[in-house]
Parts: C-alpha cells; sequence; structure tokens
C-alpha cells in the first residue's frame, strides 16, 4: 500500500499509477449524488490527498462519510500542477469504509489545545497535533540514527530504582500494595527513577559510549507549562570525553537530529510556523546553520551585570543561579547564537560535577539556545574517589546507597562526561508549542492520569 | 578516536596507520621491565586489541595495571595475518592512565553467571556480558531503524497510566507518599502499564502504522528463569491489517532484525556459541532462513493428540492452552520450523481479539521458534463495537474505565492488528543465555531491586 506523504513528495513519479491503494480517515466531504470530493488523511503527513469520485458509486455511502471516517479505497493518480495540490485519485473502488458515529468530538480543525487535551486518544486526529507528533516521532527515531551510527551502546537504565539519583527532587514511589512483604523487599527503597544517568555512567566504564533513552519521573506539584511528572530523557556518557569534548556532542547531537527531522517534515513544519505565529521556521534554520559559543559563567555574569537593571532579579553577582530572563538576554542580546555556559559554581550544581582547580566552580555546562533557553545541562564527572566522596558527605548525600556508584571511580574511571536532554522540552522547541502537555501523547501531571 | 571493532574489521586497511589514539581498559596484562603485552578492551567488541610496548616506557606503571584499569595510548598499527589475532599495536606514546583498586571483584572471566548477578554495576566487564549486552543494544536500534524505514510512527504510550491492560496481571501502584491528596487525584488510580497496546491502538486510528518500545511491568511474585517485573516490549499496531498481514510484519520484522544484529555481532555470537554450547549459531541461521508456517490451532491439537502420552499434560483437546512442551513439539518435531498458530479459543485469549464466525475462537496467533516456544503473540482486533463491548460485559471488565477504548470501535476503527514482543525474551533467544536476569542491566524481580 502506498503512503500519501511518498505520493506528494513525487507527484511526476506517480503521474498514471493505476489501481493505487490507499486507507485514511477522512478531514472533509463535499459534492453532491454525482460527484464527490473527499480530503483523506492516511496518518503519513500533515496534508491531505484529494479523492474524487464520478460515476458508479454508492453516493448514499459516500455522502454519510463525515470527518473521522475510515475508508478504504483503490484507484488512479494523475498530477494535477496547477492546482494547490499537486496530485489527486480519481477512485475506481471503495474496498471499505466504516462511519463514524454522531459524537465523535473531532469536528473541526479549530478546537482549542486545552479542549484537546481532555481527548488524548483523538487529539492526533488534528492538523496542529498530527504536525507535533510526527515531529515527535521523528525526532526520536533520528537520535537513535545518530547514535547508532557513531556506535554508541544504546542503555536501558532501570526504571525502578533504590537510588534516587540526584538527591535532589520529589520521587514516586513503587509497591504491590503488600504493605508487610514489599515485593522488593522490606529494607529497599523503591522508586521510579529521576534520571538514568548513574546507571548510565556504570555502563559508559567499559562500554565507552553509551546513552540512554527513557522515561524518567518527578512527584513535583507545581503545575507549569514546561514540567510533566512522566518525561522521556536522553543521557549519553562518554568514557574518556572531558567538558569540551561532551559539549561538541552535544552541539553536534542537536543540529544533526534536529537538522534530518526538519528535512523529513517540510509540511509539518509550515503548517506549524502559521499556526504558531512565532517565527518557527527562521529560528530553527538560524539555530542550525549559527555556531556554538562557549561562554565562561563568570564572563555570562559580566555581561548580565552590564544591564542588572532590566531584570526582576537584580542581585547579579558570582553565585547566581542564571534564571529564564538571564539566559534568554545571553543567548539573544548578547550571543545571538546558542551558547555553552560552562564554569558554574559548584553551589547550585550536582555533586558528581568535576571540580575545577578553582575550587570553587565545576566543569559544568547549561546549552541555551535563542527563544526557549536551556536545552540541555551536563558535566565532566568527578573522577578522583576521595573528591567526590568527601562531595557527597559535604551534602549530607547517603554514601552507602551510592556506594556502587562512588566504587565506579576506584575501578577504572578515569575520565568521563555527559548530559541529559529533556526530550519533550526538544520537542517543544521544534514544534513552538509552548505547552509541554501537548508534546507528549499521555500527559501525566499533578492531578492528571486521563486514561 | 578510532575503534578496536573498526580496527579489526579491516585490519589490512589499517595497517600501518601511525599515532592511533585508543582507550579503554586492561583484560590481561604479561611481559617484564623490557617488553609488555596488554590486551586492551574498548568496549565496541568482545575483541581485545593488543598493545606492544618496546622501549622507553615507565614499565613500573605498566606493571601495576591490573584487568579493570583505564588506559588511553598512541601507536602505530601492524598487521599480523599470521598471529591469533589479525592486528596489533605498536605502543609510542602512553596519554593517561588509572589503576584499579585491588578489590576490583572481576578478576577472572570464569566467574559465575549467579555470581555476577550482585555486580550489575561490573558485569558487562566480562566477555560474556560484554556480548549479551552489545547484542542487545544493537536489537533495540534495529528494531528502530526497522519501523522508521517503514514509515511506522513511534508511540510513547504512558508508563502511569489509570488502565490495567488485559485486566490481568499484578500491576504496580504508585504514589508520592500523600493519602490524603493523592498526587493523581483522589478518584484515580494510578499503576505502572502492563502494556502500551491500548493506548497505541488509539494512535493507530489516525496515525496508521505505529509501534511502541517501552518499558512494562508486572508485579508478579514467581521467581522463573523467564519473568521480570520491569521489561521491556515492541508492540506494533497497523491500522487496516488483518490477521495475516500482521502476522507476516511480526515474521519479517523478527528475521530482518535478528539477521542485521547478527551481521554486526559476529564475534560476540561466536563466543555466545562456544561459551553457551548449545547450537545458538545454527539455530539462529536456520531461523532466519526457513519460512514461517501457518498452523490454525485446531489443526495443531490434532498433531498433538497423536501423541498425548509424550506430554505432562495428556488432555489434549480443543480449549487446551498450549503449555511450553506442547509448543515445542509443534515447532521443533512436526514442523521444524516457526510457526505461527492462529485462531484459539476465545476463552483464554484477550477480550480485545476479534471473534471469528465460528463464535468459538479469536483472530490470534502465537509466533512460536524452535528452541525457545513462544516469541510474539498477537492478533487482530475486535474492530465491531458492539461485539466487543459485550465481551467485556461477559469478562466482568470495568466498563467505565475502558470507555475511550471502546469508544475508538465508533470513531474510525475500521480494522487494525498488533503484536506484543517481550525484548528480554528476544534477548535470550538471539543469545543463547537461558536466565532472563542476565538479558537487561540491572534485572528486577520479586525481592531484588539492586542499585
Amino acid at each position: 500500500m502506498e503512503t500519501v506523504k511518498k505520493i506528494l513528495l513525487k507527484p511526476a513519479f506517480y503521474d498514471g499509477w493505476t489501481n493505487v491503494k490507499i486507507a485514511g480517515w477522512v478531514s472533509s466531504n463535499r459534492g453532491n449524488k454525482k460527484i464527490r470530493f473527499i480530503e483523506l488523511n492516511d496518518g503519513t503527513t500533515v496534508i491531505n490527498l484529494q479523492l474524487v469520485f464520478k460515476g458508479e458509486f454508492d453516493f448514499d455511502l459516500l455522502d454519510s462519510l463525515k470527518p473521522g471516517s475510515a475508508l478504504k479505497v483503490a484507484g488512479s493518480l494523475k498530477a494535477t500542477p496547477d492546482a494547490p495540490q499537486p496530485i489527486e485519485m480519481n477512485v475506481t473502488e471503495i474496498i471499505s469504509a466504516k462511519k463514524v458515529d454522531e459524537d465523535y468530538p473531532i469536528q473541526n480543525q479549530e478546537i482549542k489545545l486545552e479542549t484537546l487535551r481532555e481527548l488524548p486518544h483523538l487529539r492526533h486526529r488534528t492538523n496542529v497535533f498530527r504536525s507535533i507528533m510526527l515531529i515527535r516521532s521523528t525526532l526520536a527515531q533520528e537520535i537513535h540514527k545518530y547514535f547508532a551510527h557513531r556506535d554508541f551502546f544504546y542503555m536501558n537504565s532501570p526504571i525502578i530504582t533504590s537510588n534516587d539519583g540526584e538527591g535532589a527532587g520529589e520521587t514516586f514511589s513503587v509497591s504491590d500494595g503488600n504493605i508487610n512483604d514489599p515485593f522488593f523487599g522490606k529494607n529497599n527503597k523503591a522508586t521510579l527513577g529521576v534520571t538514568g544517568q548513574l546507571h548510565g555512567e556504570s555502563y559508559a566504564i567499559g562500554m565507552n559510549k553509551i546513552y540512554t533513552f527513557g522515561p524518567t519521573f518527578r512527584a513535583e506539584r507545581s503545575n507549569t507549562k514546561r514540567h510533566l511528572a512522566e518525561f522521556w530523557m536522553i543521557e549519553p556518557e562518554v568514557a574518556f570525553y572531558d567538558l569540551k569534548d561532551i559539549i561538541q556532542l552535544a552541539d553536534d547531537m542537536l543540529k544533526v537530529v534536529i537538522a534530518n527531522t526538519v528535512a523529513k517534515h517540510q509540511a509539518e513544519m509550515e503548517f506549524l510556523d502559521q499556526y504558531t505565529n512565532n517565527g518557527l521556521l527562521e529560528r530553527i534554520n538560524k539555530f542550525i546553520h549559527t555556531p556554538l559559543q562557549i561562554v565562561d559563567y563568570k564572563d555570562a555574569i559580566e555581561e548580565l551585570a552590564k544591564v542588572r537593571n532590566i531584570f526582576e532579579n537584580k542581585d547579579i553577582k558570582f553565585g547566581l543561579d542564571l534564571g529564564s530572563e538571564h539566559e534568554k538576554y545571553l543567548t539573544e542580546k548578547v550571543y545571538n547564537a546558542p551558547i555553552a555556559v560552562i564554569n558554574f559554581p559548584k553551589d547550585f550544581k550536582a555533586f558528581y560535577m568535576h571540580q575545577n582547580d578553582d575550587g570553587k566552580t565545576v566543569a559544568a555546562f547549561d546549552l541555551l539556545v535563542p527563544g526557549v533557553g536551556e536545552l540541555i545541562g551536563g558535566s565532566q564527572r568527578e573522577s578522583d574517589y576521595e573528591k567526590l566522596t568527601q562531595r557527597v558527605k559535604e551534602l549530607n548525600i547517603d554514601q552507602e546507597d551510592l556506594q556502587w556508584y562512588l566504587d565506579l571511580r576506584r575501578f577504572g574511571h578515569l575520565l568521563s562526561s555527559g548530559f541529559g536532554v529533556g526530550f519533550e522540552r526538544l520537542v517543544m522547541y521544534v514544534t513552538g508549542i509552548e505547552n509541554i502537555r501537548d508534546t507528549i501523547p499521555y500527559p501525566r501531571t499533578n492531578g492528571n492520569i486521563r486514561m
């Protein structure tokens, strides 16, 4: 069976093909009892294929196929270079059809995103969600392709874990309901992982270049446009890489994956550019072609201090944890480019980051992009067992729980670096969609577990 | 930086290269204070690269690099066509090195699999686990590649869900510890998904061809060699496909993915063939080249009844839920080929399977392979709202919870079919490893949540 996407990409090639079978869902239906035009969407692209019915058909049946109805037909393709759409199908046979009930809730394409959030099982049948979700899927597949081509090991870190990763953030606990005899044992915590990094590091030492791509969880009750309780993360970790190497990998991965995805979804990107009306395509194209700049945290602070009065938080000095307003100013106004801010004060960064010789900063980076701010955070890891253990003690983290992780430093950890990408944040960036609930099929947030 | 895998695959190409950089971990170390031979593994293959140190080196340092130590060197490559290994490196510079502490637990390669299960953060540094895990990673990447090349949508079904999928099996519940004000709301269940299928079906209607690949969970307390509490599933779902179409997809997917993976891991497959000593390579090669046979359940029962006395369960008649002994007999003795048994009695199959016209059977299939038994189960789905709802009532499944799913049949569900593959079962099959705990980096079972 052909797909609408393939046909639309090569109308001259398909011109004149006969007995082509197409199946999909009715987007619109107009005409009379003698001729009928049905726009069919088969899920492969946001664009519909126009089906023309003339001659001996059951026009009563055709008339009854409201939007959402399923339809499989055979017909011949005819290029229409002068029409808005480059090719259409003259149907010769209705193979099968199924009407939709009257209460089908997607009756037009003008429904608000908020309303559609109540219908996660149906909303991908609108143009806007079809576009977002197609791009999401391709981004994920391109990420796997990127790493597979570069000999990275795909690591499945555990989802249920007795470690809480960064020692920060609220975790969900997991139970089979048996309180007296917990499933995973009386003395074990069992929580949903907030990161796959620590387990990923254990595999980087031995497998060399690894990445995780799996779901992670935070039980945070803040209801914002940028937070989910369940979200997917990509976390590469590379042995023998230092901070400079890992920043280069992050930059290259983002640009290659985004460029390949956009190239495969011209129609969906153009649709979203019009829909969001926020210069999406221009922003993405500029990002792909603008070299990353590396900015030391202390230089960034100097730049911000020059204009401190424009910020809500004017307390610009070494030690400031950059807010969204500061990040956007740096990447949009000062550098007008994607930037990696490096060498942050250790006080607000995680315990496992490599401690620089100055005793104050760590070899961490945040990758910021115009229009959105932070897309990626990462660091070189502390390889020195004594320094790492000292930091764990300073921060009152339970050493016993983490001993297996600390031991990696005694067992062949010469150097390693890694980063994390929140996948739904990446989907937001590439699609221009402003609420993270609209970037994942079934969003989970505080109070919301629809279906 | 080059990888050992690339170098070993093309020794003639790399012969004579100078200043090549390699980093990895010491597998073995022998020699004296004048010449030293270190076998280095860089994680890209089970085979080591021999490093030769002659001349002006710190031989005390070299002597101290016990197995597990990290080492980065530069040197020149020399093909050695007459030696067991086709190429070796004459080291010219030690770039960096890090010794391993004396208590590094992987002191030799003869450790039992059971012992290594206590060390999930280190066991991938043995030949057997390095081989298994490399194959696991490539299988996963090849699965994504297979579906991406065929325009399948990659669907992320939710992990935390208020649906329990098949209405069978024990689920884990999820909580943030607040009993009076549950995170997902007072009237909502929140469990870890046992399948992504139902949500996957909702996307197949609209997106056409989809697959999930994500973690799923069962809180079963049975401790067997074939069960995990946390495991990964691949669940394709295709609109407009009937039983015959979906069986063809399952067969093709398995063969293409396994053939591509084996081709990339000759060395690891040969190592495992020797290690498991169970005819692994022959079995896999035969599977790839033997056409699938389709067998009606009632014909299978006839075949089994002919030899009923050889089975423990001799009660062979229509209605029997085939046991492992029956499955193995069918695929290994009767057909000597991979088989798809179809049209099972509806009584022991799930509610959503398409009800055949005989009123007794459903359009389900189990794909069985010699040596292992069931690898895949799937079905055409029931598209008729009334029949499906009737079945839900017969089985006393809570209809309200599933109403969104049932509604898909009223909203454009003409036909769809799908199947599920337990990813770790697939890894068992391809690697020949007999305990499922050895196919995933950090296995979770009843009473076990190490790290």
